[in-house]
């Protein structure tokens, strides 16, 4: 098994890191609402239209979701991710429709090692879902505050910018 | 359009809801942790056994979504759900493992009338989900604390118990 190409140290508080896009497919958000989330805003046209949200729109799991697998493809498959044990935000501030371009991001906020495990980082970090909107100022659509768990390179190593 | 079973009036602080249970389907898990959450010990036999988890487990976002369900088929289905902004924690002190039973419930924590929008609930609630391990201690794999917005039935307002 070779070594993950990033680690605990590779991962300090300040660091940004663009996770690539996504675009919202109309069925698969459809597929998803049905099965986890069938509000009538989430599963029926009409219902929808008469909605506060103006039409058809993604479930908040659905988009966390998408959010996740560009978080695995833009970092946690080359990295020693260890899971995570909850957060402390979870926020859809607008809502997301089918066809919506969203750019995937993360920003890490805090970085220390577990006191308890010494071969354990702690990672706090904010992911954003944001929608570009054609030339207008970007609408972040998803925002979430996590603690991620990796694994140091060196056991008793820090963070370093 | 017959009025809501349930509104905010209906939703004080300190009610607390059984939301049913659900088994934990593995196909329908693996099929979600590829799409959305394909990290090894979620996707991959072997690398799963060998990993701190000790055995393929649920995406907690799989899990948050089971939840997700639950608490559409036992509440809001009948409610004046309006969605929800988000919430500030999200916790999955336990993996989650296939044939898991898990039972769903909800305790509303707080409520108020929006001070902006005298027609608009604004409840907080504390969702879990919970393994009873047969015969031994509940276990809790999930809980969420989020902000659900129902509409009044009587504008002006106030939840009772």
């Amino acid at each position: 098994m070779t070594a993950p190409e990033v680690c605990f140290e590779d991962l300090p508080a300040g660091r940004r890191i663009a996770l690539g896009s996504v675009v919202v497919d109309r069925d698969e958000m459809l597929a998803f609402n049905r099965r986890f989330d069938p509000q009538p805003f989430h599963v029926d046209e009409q219902a929808a239209r008469d909605s506060l949200f103006g039409g058809l729109c993604a479930s908040g799991w659905f988009t966390a979701s998408l959010w996740m697998r560009c978080y695995v493809d833009g970092l946690l498959s080359r990295a020693a991710a260890l899971g995570s044990p909850g957060g402390d935000e979870i926020a859809w501030p607008a809502p997301v429709f089918p066809g919506d371009r969203l750019d995937a991001a993360l920003e890490i906020v805090a970085a220390r090692v577990s006191a308890s495990r010494p071969n354990l980082g702690l990672v706090t970090l904010v992911g954003t879902l944001t929608r570009g909107d054609d030339g207008a100022d970007p609408v972040t659509v998803y925002r979430g505050r996590f603690t991620g768990m990796f694994g140091l390179r060196a056991p008793g190593g820090t963070a370093s910018a």
